[in-house]
């Protein structure tokens, strides 16, 4: 009775108040509202929004409904990073160890697939023995032990987020940003960290789509993590191909023991860096951004960052031996070279094709809980703006079987439009942080924000 | 998965086709979509609307959903009045037998009391022994022997209404336009009518809430009607105060007797006359709305009316003595007289107020299957503009006990507004049919559809 009046009032364009959001939280984990007053309730938050004290209040509901990290009185500072999600992004499993090696604490929470995006979980997997589901208490032992721990969500953290996603998964709920920001922030302000360094995608393998609500979305998250003691920087990043050149979960870990080695493709080890000068400036292990660059090529250069993956692959179950034999990883059964169709210019590689793809073949899942072949995906060695000849061999797709080989180059025949030359969207457009919005590369949309061009 | 592809495009603006309306409604009922999926669709509908093809699919296909009244070659005209609800609408009471008894055959399914409104099969069942549970069978036997039957909407007809108004009861998406005009319309086209007469409410008693809204209403119920070989007329008529003097279940039923006597307030009168000119007109029975209006008079005079009236209640098991001895009628326990505060005129009368007292005080429900006291309510003898003296009579109570009498009195306080003399909003504004919008009342609101004012 009392909470069919808050779903009017929202619907009506209205708020909740901070109580209201909190009680509502509760009942619904309580079971005293049902999944079709919620899903209402969520329908009129896509459609309305939430006041900025309405998306404190339920990131704070559903961060209290569970469990949260707590490292005590230990110094040593602790980043984290997150992506709202892409094809081909394997940044954190190069990011995560080489922060680390710097000294850098992080406890890293990862999902898994989503739609047509990949999981850092199911990329984990792939690695024979390798467990992901870390007890609280494992993950903080680790983390003091070795300073990374890579862990997926358990239901003790932020159980309302499980909850409320699967419903909005089900119920067309998903793209709000409002819903999407709590969901975010309610599990990474669970960590205990000191701050978040965050990876908004942009582009048409982005989640919102349009630049101004991944601006938005940005800003929203660095609010709320500043709001709580967390501090929290994004950039935002093309998501309108895939990042690097293999997509799918063993070839992608491949592809990131490569990158940990320094021979990563250009616009992996932009990103990376560009995200890991951010997270050692937040934790404090380097004065300037050209000190925290010049500690991660060190990183590199020295093995440290390859050797600490090698340390929390043993640490989870795996076997260390992995970083220096990436012949171990699954293997694909068929792979085929896939040659241009005609000459001309890349005009595009859409990521959403080649993510759903993967998942067809065999490496994502259709429903919850389902098993993957870690072994399927694409390499693809072009980017928009290469020219390419007749013929080149321009990708690879790697099967289960002859069907899956044949579904994943039809795949490239649709992703890979080749056409005029066009300027490639830049790979990372913009900075947003509790100082405003940077825009990084110039020329990509007017500056909406009152924010100045910042050179980096 | 299918079925949350359709939540996203409705979400998105998008339409649903034909079929999928059709299959939705099969699945819902079915039990292959689950509620809280249909409660995000709701809600999405409730944000986007439908296009007129979704509003006749979804129409259809929820008339599709159960059984139909067929009156076979019958060649009686059958029409039918129907209101979107008000406090102190006792029309059908008065309007069912007067036109029954000018030979148009009535089928009338009525509707509980709803939210602040009142509802015609509650009025009925304050009549000792009044059956409104009739058969399909038993509806077209009686309509056919008398003119006339009035009966509650049975889980026959349009059975995924009812299921589709019980979520959205309680999920906030009951005021759509689109799914009102749906609901009410599959319901109606299931009586095979020739013709139906809309009595839409409009101001802060009525559905909507906004003139413009109400309009639109009325023409999509128009156009529904009209679409599927039904002629239908709707006018709208003021509910910023109730109709008459009387509110509550046996209190209207007696005011209702008195205006089958000629004896009703004017207000009730000349709703009755605009809406029961309209059914002699469709059914045929008269040449034009002058003739119609003598017709009726005539049908007062000659108590034809009354007992048409007495008729169907001795058909429908009461005692049809009724309409000469209203006294048999439940009796409240305490009555009070309610006088003006101070002097002034009468601002306005909160039909929304009386009606929420008269549930609070026993006359309605709280929850569907609820008993409910048809003594109760209440008899307002001012309209807005009248003046008044301080202390002067102007209303009674009639309630269970004191406590009730209190709520009762409290609820005057609070829908009584003295102040300032104001035109008050004209009580029948708008006809519109198939030919277009008429404004019958001057000066009311700018003409939007390019219709002509036309006198009557």
């Amino acid at each position: 009775m009392v909470f069919q009046r808050l779903i009017e009032r929202k619907r009506d364009g209205g708020a909740l108040s901070a109580e209201e959001w909190t009680v509502t939280l509760a009942d619904f984990m309580a079971g005293r509202i049902p999944d079709y007053q919620m899903a209402a309730l969520l329908m009129a938050v896509v459609w309305r929004g939430l006041e900025p004290e309405e998306l404190t209040a339920l990131t704070e509901a559903m961060l209290a409904s569970g469990d949260h990290l707590d490292f005590g009185t230990w110094p040593a500072p602790r980043v984290d990073k997150h992506s709202t999600g892409g094809v081909g992004d394997k940044v954190s499993l190069v990011l995560a160890p080489l922060v680390a090696s710097c000294g850098v604490a992080v406890p890293m929470m990862c999902g898994r697939a989503l739609g047509h995006t990949g999981g850092t979980v199911d990329k984990l997997e792939a690695i024979p023995g390798f467990r992901t589901d870390l007890s609280r208490w494992e993950v903080e032992r680790q983390v003091q032990r070795i300073g990374c721990a890579l862990f997926a969500q358990s239901a003790a953290i932020a159980p309302a987020d499980g909850r409320l996603y699967a419903l909005r998964d089900v119920t067309g709920t998903v793209p709000s940003l409002p819903l999407i920001a709590a969901s975010i922030m309610s599990k990474k302000l669970a960590e205990h960290l000191r701050g978040l360094v965050l990876d908004v995608k942009t582009g048409s393998g982005g989640l919102l789509l349009e630049l101004d609500r991944e601006l938005e979305l940005a800003r929203t998250l660095v609010a709320i993590g500043e709001s709580h003691g967390c501090r929290t920087v994004a950039l935002l990043t093309a998501m309108d191909r895939p990042l690097g050149r293999a997509c799918g979960n063993a070839l992608e870990l491949e592809e990131a023991l490569l990158a940990l080695d320094g021979q990563g493709p250009d616009d992996l080890m932009a990103v990376t860096f560009a995200l890991g000068v951010e997270v050692l400036l937040i934790a404090g292990v380097a004065g300037d951004a050209g000190e925290a660059g010049r500690r991660l090529h060190e990183a590199i250069t020295s093995g440290r960052g390859r050797a600490k993956l090698g340390e929390v692959i043993e640490a989870q179950g795996g076997n260390p031996t992995l970083i220096d034999d990436p012949g171990s990883l699954p293997q694909a059964k068929v792979v085929e070279i896939y040659q241009a169709r005609r000459r001309g210019f890349v005009e595009r590689v859409e990521p959403r094709v080649i993510g759903e793809a993967i998942a067809a073949m065999g490496g994502g899942r259709r429903a919850p809980g389902e098993a993957i072949d870690p072994s399927v995906g694409f390499v693809i060695t072009i980017k928009p703006g290469d020219h390419v000849a007749a013929g080149e061999p321009i990708a690879s797709v790697f099967a289960r079987d002859q069907e899956g080989a044949r579904a994943g180059i039809a795949a490239l025949d649709q992703a890979i439009v080749l056409g005029e030359k066009h300027p490639p969207a830049p790979l990372i457009s913009h900075r947003v942080s509790d100082r405003g919005t940077e825009v990084l590369a110039a020329g990509m949309l007017e500056d909406r924000s009152g924010s100045r061009a910042v050179g980096r």
